[in-house]
């Protein structure tokens, strides 16, 4: 039976499904309508495109073969119809219509459907600053902004730029800004950290720190009042300070188009978008929805989430393909992966941090390692650094976030956490997954099954830790007397420390605890360090075997105290 | 309650199970015999030591913070005591007791013991060939062979070396002989293919002219018959042919250690191998083991499984030290993980390939998929290659392999497989399978959910392919009249193929089937390419809409058959 499906915004979901329908059903008709004449773009490339390291704008919508994906490749490729510049004004769900309006000549129209997509996406979040519209500011959401803000730097009128919002976006035209234009650039964020709530303020300063070095300048915890200028932006103003900046990025997240589906009455969050099911259903049966402008499950806490990913637009779109053409395909829920690539280092994560967790009313705890990610002989290793988060008791994994280098490493570590975190993952299985292991790769026991041994062994109160901030508190109190700071490293090791701090630390390697306990005071809180945690862990089940009661190591060691940018 | 723990085996297995236990429990005992005197030692790492990648035999032995485990290390960090040159000859169960033979002073005792660990692990297969003895044959098994070999070839002694078997230690020593040292290298492999039933035969033959291109020689299917020499080897006699060769590598696999355990009458499997439970414990619930000298499940067949690997005796050794203390820790199965690093590329999998589900009498097929490993426009892309396969009816995941590049995002992706393999993965579950996605990294449609997409649109009957192998078959026939190849890229692309083959290829892009379909003969099997075989599906489906029956297309596309090396 051949029918006519209308699809409703041609970014991302809507080409997917659209396609994926059409090949399911080639002797039906399918027309696609879009406000833009711009259309089927990868807008996660503008960060990309912006530095140089993707050179035409149009490769932002070309298929892996070169090939534009415009009104005419969808015609002859695709056998879609495209009109582009056309604004659907009113869904009339009762006779099967979507009214529109051509945005170049004015006409107004409608289109008779059998099924409907709604592919509206969503659209940046705007501060509503005096200024807010001067020339020079941009949202990052499609390429007419990217050729505007490539085009500013490359005249040479921008020497200063601000990004307000240091989430995903935010983090890569800072690194666009300062890598390849050598713009000076400042990153306001309104939050303690940056990418808040994603990950842990330790995790979000060893980024930052990277960052800095890097050049980027960050406020954190400050708000942006106004931007100023004569017609052009010239002046950012905060509630501290001001700032010069010729070019303003305001990536603050994005809110879903959910008002054509709302004004037809279809169930939508409070919150913002539209409300869909495991089939990417709509309330009405005859409607789909997904990508920017649907909240979905969150597979941790069961609550409804938003999460404007292009690649979760892609697979929601494949499965709308199908169930347009009789398919029962299920999208049951997203985890909240994410990564952002930031200079020489990447962020990672999937489910919840602790805060989430918390947040979500989870009993959560989390331990933070960091190791190597191959064999310790294997010139090419490096540290990666892991916080896994897990609920108390039923030991569930809840998430996992990863800081490391730029490379692939640290990300299949934190995909293969998120492929069995759907099943229901707990420490224990994670303790034993299998992971492929040859030297180049791997250490033989992976850095994912050492962070889930933390876990465990924290859960049973056998390594008793504290991260660099839990440390910087203690060594903030490092004259009361009540704290013993043991480096537990060899002597060559320690040397450093010992020479800096001689008032305040002492070293005992940590294989000759046991011959030289008699050194330790038995009245005060040791703080166990070595360079990664594993030696100081060692040592402190030594003190608890001996007794003491009050032994703390730091996880992640030097190793992650520098990361964090403490110099102890 | 204070016990003794006696471990036989101090390699992999041994020593992590002993150091868990101890850490557990520090006020017990634990003793560790090991035949040799060089323990702990990292054996995978052989052929990095080879090549020279790592500098010094004895980093293969330290730990991360280079500390030498040996005896004196043993001692003092992990309180483990260790026997070197220990021979266990025979456990008394009864008694619970170990007789030992001192090596070096030919001394016996006995150990009593409250538990015990046998880790004896595996021996290197020998071929009983004539001439196996002869000096310049080694088995990579422990650091006394490392440095014999790497010694042998530092001093000029070695222009020409064979491997003998062309599983992973044989392909990683044949890359440390070419690469660094410039030795002419041949491997012999009795199997058709190399890494025979780990892989599929393509992808197998794609990982072997990447080695060829490097200055690799192989020569498959062929029986080494004996190896000659006067007192040091000097050729390499097989069924076919005699080479040179100064030093000669027998990779063909390990013998499990399971002899001790069998004497003492402890259950093993016929084909060898100690059975353990899921908690590592033997027969008697006394005494675990784990490591090279066991059988474990595969979690994918339920079948008793061999797999000597550094990171499962690692994995297991904690789970053996847990239980040894009391714990219910679990080992629950294998899926058999791997990773190979072969100069500029590797080749990994996980689960089953499609010989050897079907050996297995699962009703298996797979499809082949090369794909971008990120997004298309970012300057770092590679095309990665993914055999997926999956049983037939329950469409569950029953493997996957992968070919790529040398980096981590290839083996990222098996392992994300691997991890969600264990909870009865299917491809629809694949197909929407959350991997974190920026631009740098993946594409919005991972790479993973294309060839669980692809698996679904060939257990639909939709996607109908071959692979290299397959189009070869075909192309034997290209005289026959019965195929029309068809080269659906846009004309540019098509020409080179146009311009060699008029009289068999013809070009009609993707985009204008519909138009020229006239073009097309009614009566033949329409073969389609393109560069990976993206639009060949495409052409495909509209083929199939407009009646033709036969079309087919090449899976991977032009792409696969360069990497399989054949010239079209």
């Amino acid at each position: 039976m051949s029918q006519h499906v209308v699809v409703i915004g041609a970014v991302a979901l809507g080409p997917k499904a659209a396609c994926r329908f059409k090949r399911l059903e080639p002797g039906s008709r399918v027309t696609m309508l879009d406000e833009s004449d711009v259309i089927s773009y990868g807008g996660c490339g503008i960060p990309y495109y912006v530095s140089g390291e993707v050179a035409d704008e149009q490769e932002l919508r070309t298929t892996s073969f070169h090939m534009v994906r415009d009104v005419q490749f969808f015609k002859d490729v695709k056998g879609v119809d495209v009109m582009p510049r056309t604004r659907a004004v009113e869904i009339d769900r009762d006779a099967r219509k979507v009214k529109y309006k051509n945005l170049a000549t004015g006409e107004s129209g409608e289109l008779e459907y059998d099924q409907l997509v709604i592919a509206t996406g969503a659209t940046p979040r705007k501060l509503n600053l005096p200024g807010e519209d001067l020339k020079g500011v941009h949202y990052v959401s499609n390429p007419h902004d990217a050729v505007a803000i490539k085009e500013a730097i490359a005249k040479g009128e921008v020497n200063n730029a601000v990004v307000v919002g240091a989430g995903f976006i935010g983090l890569e035209m800072a690194e666009a800004f300062t890598d390849l234009w050598g713009v000076d650039t400042t990153v306001f964020e309104i939050f303690d950290q940056i990418m808040p709530r994603l990950v842990s303020p330790e995790m979000a300063r060893m980024t930052q720190e990277h960052m800095e070095e890097q050049g980027v300048q960050f406020h954190l915890g400050e708000t942006v009042k106004a931007l100023e200028g004569d017609g052009r932006v010239q002046r950012v103003v905060t509630d501290k300070r001001t700032v010069e900046a010729e070019c303003v990025i305001i990536s603050v997240g994005v809110v879903p188009n959910d008002g054509l589906a709302r004004d037809a009455g279809l169930e939508c969050n409070e919150r913002g978008g539209i409300v869909v099911d495991e089939t990417m259903r709509t309330t009405d049966p005859a409607i789909f929805s997904g990508g920017d402008c649907v909240v979905v499950k969150n597979l941790v806490t069961g609550q409804p989430a938003f999460l404007p990913l292009g690649s979760m637009a892609n697979r929601q779109g494949r499965v709308v393909g199908d169930n347009l053409a009789g398919g029962s395909s299920k999208f049951d829920g997203v985890l909240g992966s994410f990564v952002v690539k930031t200079f020489e280092t990447s962020l990672a994560g999937t489910g919840l941090s602790l805060e989430s967790a918390k947040a979500a009313g989870l009993d959560a705890a989390s331990v933070l390692l960091v190791s190597l990610d191959r064999a310790h002989f294997y010139p090419s290793k490096d540290l990666m650094t892991l916080e896994l988060v897990y609920e108390k008791g039923t030991r569930k994994v809840l998430g996992i976030q990863g800081f490391g280098n730029a490379g692939d490493a640290m990300v299949g570590r934190i995909n293969a956490v998120a492929a069995a975190m759907k099943f229901g993952l707990t420490i224990d299985e994670l303790s034993t997954m299998e992971l492929a292991y040859a030297p180049p790769f791997s250490s033989a026991m992976d850095v994912l099954n050492s962070v889930a041994n933390m876990a465990d062994n924290a859960e049973r109160g056998l390594n008793r830790g504290v991260g660099p901030e839990g440390f910087e508190k203690l060594w903030e109190q490092r004259d009361s007397g009540d704290y013993c700071f043991l480096d537990c490293r060899e002597a060559p090791d320690a040397e450093p420390l010992m020479e800096k701090h001689p008032e305040h630390w002492c070293n005992i390697p940590q294989g000759e605890i046991y011959k030289r306990f008699s050194e330790i005071p038995e009245d005060k809180t040791v703080v166990l360090v070595c360079n990664t945690g594993a030696r100081a862990y060692e040592a402190q089940v030594m003190l608890d075997h001996k007794g003491v009661k009050d032994a703390v190591t730091i996880r992640g060691g030097m190793a992650a105290l520098k990361k964090w940018g403490m110099d102890v």
